[in-house]
């Protein structure tokens, strides 16, 4: 049954005059880093509820991830909180993560959980304060120079809950004012990505509090600083994609943290919510990856895609699985988007013509194409079931309750 | 200045046909209950920040809350939460309470820090732990009994993260055999205040996401049923002064749980963020104070007053008296309606003269009036500032940090 | 190449235990009515966009209705709004109705664009408004009578735009008198169709503002009233399939005003937006549907699919070709969850794989079922198609711009 | 009772630290813009209700505007829309509003009401249109030159309802080649006010969406483009105050467009819904405008504040009064803001201090303040009594019904 969906699919897709082997390269060479967070216990406010088997550090959950990479074959990356993942030896957690056929990915700094955090890191009023952040900001440069590190994500919970608390653009100042220190102490192949949020855990303002300012930040501090697009972390009905377009457009679009949401920065398995979103975010970062300025697609090909997630109730390692599942199928479905057509439709003015040709790729049930990618590539045809019938789930289950949580 | 302050705002109010006498005397039998859970520490998701002078015990919160009733006359009574106030002996706290000039108030069930209830409580698919649930309401009806509690809060955090996630509708049945259960137990004078909430900490579905479903609920149990308002638990744009106007009128609003909010379930010091939506909700709890139904008056005489803040980064006892002031505050503008006035309005159908008439009362400075409650209480004038400069908020920081959370 | 197409899915399918032939019977008796103002212009508050080709007249607005109709299957019956589709002679509309393969559906008054009804129709401080208004409203029950309708549905603009505008207890008095004056004149097999909307064209309080009062109102008319859920009338992140399985479960949920949106009542294409959203709709009424409850199975039947959407840049009648075929599809997907793998999961307290299970039957492509259905049913296997290949489309363009719009 | 209420006042604020003669200075500079449109009639999709006395051309618009000015001394220009506010002659519409005491403001173009902008203006994809909504700039500049304006605000409706619909990156890059062939037709004393707004009338995409889309084409565009903020035209949440802090750190602070939303782009009279967000808005650029740096001074006194409203159900001229008289009336709480105060609250990390210390300036009632500033100008203390109180009211009703609309 399998062959004949797939024969079957191919040549649909033929006739409709997609370029199917294109598509698999494509299909191929999506990464998607997941985040050694999203192993541990997490939970809401109200409560953090201990799962059995929760890695107890850092090397346990790169053990984790390693499992999620070898089933789905899309995650060869894991990005490091410090201190949450403070080893005395990165270089042993570098070995550890190459022995398990992993790389460390983006290095996140914690600028919220010290005490003298409590109303700002690099906007705090105390030059103390600032500092003790900056040098942090620094050590997590440091670290990404002995884990090989791409990428710096910066996300920053200050702000404030009071009109008056703060004066906001003295913060601002003060924040441009570290994050230059910090932007001076990058190799050139490094990157800051940083990440905005309108709110939480600040209840009034936060300093960074949507892409226009992490973008305005980014221009004035130099061309390796790029915006970082949290998919939780707007503000009701924003129009995800529009900034995804805009940001590639000015070439300063780093990457995203994928995770879904129905109210606030829900952080649920991204895709659950409203699949359709995913769709059309990579419907137009597949538009901009045809453009005919190279710095355009540049852009693209270094877009850093990562899951940024807590999953309050879920099995961890499967809740990863289907989180990296999710966005490699809404990523199948947009590259099955005829572009072309949509361009004719728009050029005839034909409304319900062009938002077929879009819908469309969307119904397509790309089930067929990911198991035949993933034959070619010695996977398991269903993750999910391969994670959930192997011995590594139940192994994990000695590690009792209590691991790590973030 | 003072003396002159108020008798120019006696002057101005009774040109305007204000009965000052009557505005004073409702202003004096205002009611504002504290949360002992108000008193201890709380935080985001990200991180509790411990402060110093945290209460320890509930006999601790006790001893702060009676404090802010010292010094404002408002809070005579204070909510308690089990089991984060269990204590062994509920008539010694009881006494205690007496002691400090208090009563003890409503009781609030925690149905979400155990570990069973990460799927639910009342509605979870295991009868045991629905059972489990029903058995702490029931002994929160008995400790009601022993503290001499007439109301009963119920918050439930029940709800699914996930489509599919569980049935909905058995859920709804679930809980209403679970309620109705709790609600053979009650004394006659008891009520049960059945809270709701849209979203958090369940991101897909809340088993009681809205008024109309606590409401809906409330009919179903019977007339010791009515629901309670949390400022901050609605969707962005709902017009809570609508909600609070519809449930009088039903007969069914049993109290309020206050707090502010910008965004989701903010928790912060109510009345902070827009305070004219506090004064509008008290606008049409007033007007209905005078209706002829002697039922619709009587729903309004019974309405509970509650605080519900978490201050994550306030000092407690000030944000406490921040809180209940400007309670108050709104609470005596709206008192300066000329009800008159605005029903003359809607009746020529003036759009802007009755908008005019509401407004106008908000605009009004009611310090002097405050202060002449205040001195004719002896209480003193500036309740913070005589908090600020008392030996209390001294000694509590000998209890040092490590205090009690929620 | 879509006779392999079915035989694969009816494999497919048949391997997860559907049962295809039950699957196929419901969606033959899927039928979604379409409104006659949806042929007509519209716009929004800057500009009404005047396409050539608007049907002139109610007769003509039958007659497109017909062709959709024709090409789906699924549209046999057409609402009609009053007096927009005012006729002399309602007997005379009928046969013209029924001589196109039609029925005239839902009776829709007008309460909201005469001069009087500025302040209010049924709730105005004025008696002789609110008259006028229940005349019309019983006039309505006469025009349905003679339409052979059994629906009338209610949507109302009434609400203020300022507090203190209007005294909102009354309005809900008045509101209520109204429509009890109006129920009694409905013949026993008639519903009224109470729809609640939360802003717009009212900007501060709106007196139906959401579904618990509509569900308040219809408990206190009668078993002939229900709610009417517009998917447009919520404030953001309202979770709308809650809603309806609350109201099916407490048997009032009388029927939908399908459209979509992304900001506020954007009256777009149904399915356009969101799809999945429109699925888990459809899920939560097929799983009543298979209550032991005979009263929920029959509310579940008795639902009308009703379009209320407002094309304003679109070709009207492929406009609602779209989306009468968009609901059809997520309907289609919507009935290949297999319900015991659901509940399997959900009593084995299997978050991740309940949702799976709900989830999975949304990646199906339907369209050969679909073609299957429609090839059985002697209809073209793609209605837009055949539509924009056909002669009508083109003859319509003779009726010129300046058609009827609402 | 007004003289000893102001002696009063001036003693409380004088031992506030508040210099109350600086106070009464920038109080007498404030300038708030009326829009010509705000005197016609308006509606909402559903009807517009037409209003005896609506003036029936420009010159009887001016007329009107000339009244709200003489009886507030706030509104000495008038802003202009074209082609509502088209005219033969624009010397002799100048010479017309001098003779009232007026001067012609910013110069609006508009967009979106031809039928060719159905699917775009300067952003549609046919090069045609582009051209002639480019020379509709063009002209407004040359309108601009005749009035003698120094800004054009302009606000665009493009955007797309559907996915698909439109190419966003191309769509960029049309409306800033659009815009920087206009820019460099303007003379160097004006500027261009860019408005974002986040939907409506499209309900997919807006090509200017936010704040970070007007403000990032301002930098591409060059000095004298600049921001322009609509209060209305925001997604539910957003800190529009921090909003505004930011621009004018950055210098690019054009102006407002004052109205007051409690759901979407409801364009009620500002400060009817939440006052206190108005007020913050103004204690933001009153804390800009202590500023060291010349620059962030500069743009704080190039501010131009302008009501853009749409009075639906409203008496026109009375509500302008009231809008004007309530932008005044935050603008003087927001001057008895003592930022020492505040910034030494700041200092020493003392939360619920700082956010006293601007709260309490918002609970003086500054009618004394304003009634005293009147007086000194021979303004009448109650424009809106003064005002309906007047003949010109009453005359303006003899123009009937059926005036002009936008």
């Amino acid at each position: 049954m399998t062959d004949r969906a797939y024969v079957l699919f191919e040549e649909q897709q033929r006739a409709r005059g997609i370029d199917l082997e294109q598509v698999k390269k494509q299909l191929s060479s999506l990464r998607i880093e997941t985040p050694s967070w999203g192993y541990g216990d997490s939970g809401t406010r109200f409560k953090v509820f201990r799962k059995a088997g929760a890695p107890r550090n850092a090397f346990e959950k790169f053990e984790d991830a390693a499992q999620v990479h070898k089933l789905t074959g899309l995650c060869p990356s894991v990005a490091i909180h410090i201190p949450w993942d403070h080893v005395e030896d990165y270089g042993a957690l570098r070995s550890h993560a190459e022995g398990l056929g992993l790389t460390i990915g983006a290095v996140n700094p914690n600028l919220f959980q010290e005490e003298e955090y409590m109303l700002g890191s690099v906007t705090n009023t105390d030059a103390a304060v600032r500092r003790k952040a900056t040098e942090h900001l620094l050590e997590c440069v440091d670290i990404a120079k002995e884990t090989g590190s791409r990428d710096i994500s910066l996300w920053f919970a200050d702000g404030t809950n009071y009109p008056g608390q703060g004066d906001i653009r003295k913060r601002k100042a003060w924040m441009h004012e570290c994050l230059a220190e910090m932007y001076k102490a990058l190799t050139p192949r490094m990157r800051m990505l940083i990440e905005y949020k309108c709110f939480e855990p600040a209840f009034y303002h936060t300093d960074l509090a949507d892409w226009g300012m992490a973008y305005n930040l980014a221009l004035k501090l130099g061309p390796q600083a790029e915006v970082l697009v949290d998919t939780g972390h707007h503000l009701q009905g924003a129009n995800i994609e529009h900034i995804v377009a805009y940001l590639i457009d000015e070439k300063r679009l780093g990457g995203f943290h994928f995770n879904a949401r129905k109210y606030a920065d829900d952080d649920l398995v991204v895709g659950s919510m409203n699949p359709y979103e995913l769709f059309l975010i990579f419907y137009q970062i597949l538009c901009a990856g045809q453009d005919t300025d190279e710095a355009v697609r540049g852009t693209v090909d270094n877009i850093a895609y990562m899951i940024d997630q807590s999953h309050n109730i879920e099995m961890k390692i499967p809740a990863m699985i289907r989180s990296v599942l999710n966005v490699q199928n809404q990523y199948a479905k947009a590259l099955l988007v005829n572009h072309a057509e949509v361009a004719e439709a728009q050029e005839r003015r034909d409304v319900l013509g062009a938002e077929d040709a879009v819908r469309r790729a969307h119904e397509f049930d790309v089930t067929p194409l990911l198991q035949a990618i993933r034959e070619e590539q010695g996977l398991p045809a269903d993750p999910m079931k391969a994670y959930l019938e192997s011995d590594y789930g139940k192994s994990v289950m000695t590690r009792g309750k209590g691991g790590a949580g973030w």
